[in-house]
């Protein structure tokens, strides 16, 4: 259990933007950066809000490891699909105007692809994922990161958690949504049982002699996450197939840095991250109503069905998240105390103060 | 511990087309189906090889629930897309020509989708996947399938294995090949375990309360399959999630059927499967030599990483898959005795008589 001071949203966005601005970001682009960092606190994944706000954008820009003005440039171009050099920009610029340009090409050509490399952390995939359903698109987003997982029968960290995120719209329910790191667990989730003193569940990470462990200081030191799925014998190299796919797409494919040589956030050097999106106009397959008609069909089925003897609900991807979004734009973000001590601190570093004033308070 | 005997893959492949041809299906989509029912067994697949040869494939085209003459037609395209209407032919025919026409198409756009609906089942997914290697492009396969998998929090069967199939070209490497069902094992997996009365690993399968059981019978009598990862605790919504994205791409966006309306293999009703496929030309994003020679780099910071303690080799997806199936070219295809009574029953139903002689015998 951690203190939470809660912030109104648009506090804790413009506090955002101030920072970026003050670090040389143009306003447009603080503001989109803003956008998606605080999309990720909205939907209740903290790991990739402003949390990292210092310790690795504020803290990269400062050192000159990000360019803040860097303009992005087409190294490829077909009828459907473009690649893009990002420049060493922040991830969050470059990947929105990716997936814009990704949506532009799929309005003309029905399907597109994109892939980025040179760029760097771009917060949660799924934010540009869903970008696309206000086109009446499916919207796919991967990104290759820093390396924290071994491969199955391995203990070495070659493959991040190279998330896989894809949004669809449906009619009365709420769209579809995937946003998952192909590990089990993010390596903050093994930190924050590290700091609690208590045993991670067996199957979560492995020691450095990649046998199961559940200490999580082993994990921490050493040590590498599994893949979704784990152990060989659930069929962890699935997991490790997915995570390989998408630093296929968005690494290698792409041109960017790939495997054990994606940049990490403590080193001094440009990330070199890589990216791949993918849009799809529904109405190049279906007509679109029938298509969100069909998906809401499908949605009453799995979450009517008949609960697991204990639980009460059956959820569709995306919709925890949504209902969190909610709750926390009208009622404020809860950041628990080590954060904001942290945006106190950071603020101090770049000369622009986290006195912001919560409206509450609450155990987490 | 199963008796086999070895049979000549040519052998096996030629009394296939001949049983296709005698159920009235044409030469040519004989040849097309038997290749891909062969691909399978060649590649240690055997759950999707001659197995079902009549148990499926036989028994449906006996029934009328086939169409060996479907003739395949277009309903919607776009530039770089097409959607298909399958007619209800052979899985196998349909998906082959609708992944030679993705190609097509992908040759003039850079890169292209296509959909299929009304098809049956397709046989391994990673075929069609893998027919983009010869053209120096990146591959995908998808499909639905009769529902086996409970979503998380659930106990009722409401999705398929549904399968994601990639290919992608290396130089000197083996190429990429995942092709892995979203579930943790397939349905096949468990009867293998009840015949041989022996127990499955807990977290493959639930009772029909939901809970996860090690009694084969309880998963196969009105229980379901765990979605790839297990219990929420695993992060089993991960793979429930992919195993939805898959009937949302194969079964929605196509307009075949989804979730638990996905004909059931005993059904007397034509099953509306859906396919999806991609093919992406490397060249629309990379000069292809460089992007075979990056795969290789990543392949060899795999390959030849640390090993688990006692573990001997990391593999990459498809490896093992193709050195099985350059043994069994060589020394021939082992079926089991079960397997080989069920196509003697077959070849007398059918009216082919299999009288092939075994090359050898094994133990598997």
């Amino acid at each position: 259990m951690a203190k939470s001071n809660i912030y109104k949203a648009e506090d804790l966005y413009d506090f955002m933007v101030r920072f970026f601005v003050k670090l040389g970001v143009p306003q447009d682009r603080a503001e989109i950066t803003a956008e998606v960092l605080q999309a990720a606190d909205l939907r209740g994944v903290n790991s990739h809000g402003m949390i990292r706000l210092h310790t690795y954008y504020g803290s990269r820009l400062q050192k000159g490891l990000i360019d803040p003005l860097a303009e992005p440039e087409i190294i490829r171009e077909s009828v459907a699909s473009i690649a893009i050099d990002g420049k060493n920009g922040l991830g969050q610029v470059v990947a929105k105007q990716a997936m814009q340009a990704c949506i532009k090409k799929a309005e003309n050509s029905g399907i597109a692809m994109v892939t980025v490399n040179n760029s760097n952390h771009y917060g949660i995939a799924g934010y540009y994922a869903m970008i696309a359903l206000e086109h009446d698109m499916i919207g796919i987003s991967l990104t290759n990161a820093q390396p924290l997982v071994a491969p199955t029968y391995g203990r070495k960290r070659l493959l991040g958690t190279n998330p896989i995120a894809v949004a669809a719209p449906a009619l009365n329910h709420r769209p579809y949504v995937l946003d998952m790191a192909t590990s089990i667990v993010p390596i903050g989730k093994v930190t924050v049982y590290q700091k609690a003193g208590e045993e991670i569940p067996a199957g979560w990470g492995m020691d450095q002699t990649g046998q199961i462990t559940s200490d999580p200081s082993q994990v921490l030191n050493g040590g590498a996450l599994f893949p979704l799925g784990g152990s060989d014998l659930m069929r962890g190299y699935k997991g490790y197939g997915l995570a390989l796919l998408v630093d296929i797409l968005s690494g290698v494919l792409s041109g960017a840095a790939f495997g054990e040589n994606v940049g990490k956030s403590g080193q001094n050097l440009a990330s070199n991250v890589g990216h791949f999106f993918a849009a799809m106009r529904l109405d190049a397959f279906r007509d679109p109503e029938e298509f969100k008609q069909d998906l809401d069909a499908l949605f009453d089925q799995l979450t009517k069905a008949e609960k697991a003897v204990g639980q009460e609900r059956i959820y569709i991807h995306g919709e925890k998240e949504f209902e969190l979004t909610e709750q926390y734009q009208k009622h404020g973000i809860p950041l628990m105390e080590e954060v904001v001590k942290n945006l106190q601190e950071a603020g101090e570093s770049v000369g622009v103060a986290f006195d912001l004033i919560p409206i509450g308070e609450t155990e987490t």
